[in-house]
């Protein structure tokens, strides 16, 4: 798969634009578990997810983190070039949760054409408003749904996007998802566990019922 | 003052563009406490402050509320317009938290001129980015901050606002900016008085020790 096909309005721009976009072009391998852009770092560019995964999400002071979404296949993201947009005032931290293919599109280069691309500018608009409902559904999560929810949605999540039951997944990194203590996760499993919904091992928890973490997801 | 004063990249605009603006355009007077838009209305359109602030908010199946932005003059409002991009994917209500005069830009005269025009798709962009970072900023302080940091920078918000150190807020009201309960808020603001922070009386808020407050909400 080329540059080309993962970017929806190729066709739209001027051979002069597809050249430069061409030539400031940086593809990456990143390695699971790699931290591709952080808060502190400069402005590291867009991204676009050849294949692969990538996690954003933000830290807290005391090093608590929650997942604010994640990146597949042909996902861009804007935020890892905030100075691409001056009204960007926030970090965010960005790692491969899986062994990532990617492109790196100088924020300069991006801005540049954006400015005079109406297709470019307005693709970047679908973008953002897509994170954007995607910060709000969390919001909406956060504010009024508890704990038992919110770990139902996520193992929900998890076992669609990897397409198994059976998740390796320690308590710790789903508490970092959720923006949560380990104790609590652990917590919540085990009361899961006593309602039959979820089988625990180390480093696994395995969907028992679906059905009922899905109406518990839910309500 | 006129909508073209308002409107940053009206220069930027083709006479046609102007033109199917203007025409388009309509003026309205609000007053305070009105519900404008809330997401269950159809497409309201892009709602532009000529002067007055509206709130705008999420709203829990309880009931619950919790206050997202706030719009003063000349800010563009482009969630009341969520017809307009299709990744826009939540509700939200926009109530006139003074008397407020604005102008309506229907979606569909805004959504053609954004793919036009690389200038308008460019604004709706940074404005977009600059809410998104409002909302960052509200999941940071939901997600780390606890609730007597909450209250008291909202109290210090308020009065920088509306210029006064005196706020004719009830502990109602600060509960539904904040998604909280009205008990909670209570509790907060007699320990605040408590500590020589505020003086409350009915009705109203008396903010004594701003300092003491910032160092609060600062920590």
């Amino acid at each position: 798969m080329e540059f080309q096909d993962c970017f929806p309005v190729w066709n739209k721009l001027s051979a002069a634009q597809q050249g430069s976009i061409l030539a400031g072009l940086t593809p990456r391998r990143i390695k699971k578990g790699t931290v591709i852009h952080s808060g502190s770092m400069d402005c590291t560019g867009l991204l676009l997810v050849r294949s692969g995964q990538l996690r954003a999400y933000i830290l807290s002071e005391a090093g608590r983190e929650v997942t604010i979404y994640r990146l597949f296949d042909r996902d861009l993201c804007l935020f890892s070039a905030s100075c691409m947009l001056r009204s960007i005032q926030f970090d965010i931290t960005i790692e491969a949760e899986k062994d990532t293919d990617l492109w790196i599109i100088p924020a300069e280069v991006y801005r540049q054409i954006m400015e005079e691309s109406a297709p470019a500018a307005n693709y970047t608009n679908e973008i953002m408003a897509s994170r954007f409902s995607e910060v709000m559904w969390l919001m909406e999560q956060v504010m009024w749904n508890s704990m038992d929810k919110r770990v139902a949605a996520f193992l929900l999540e998890e076992s669609a996007i990897e397409g198994t039951d059976r998740l390796a997944l320690t308590h710790e990194i789903i508490a970092n998802h959720l923006g949560t203590h380990r104790e609590v996760v652990t917590r919540m499993l085990r009361y899961f566990q006593s309602e039959g919904m979820v089988q625990l091992s180390r480093g696994v928890v395995e969907l028992l019922d679906e059905k009922k973490l899905r109406a518990l997801a839910e309500t």
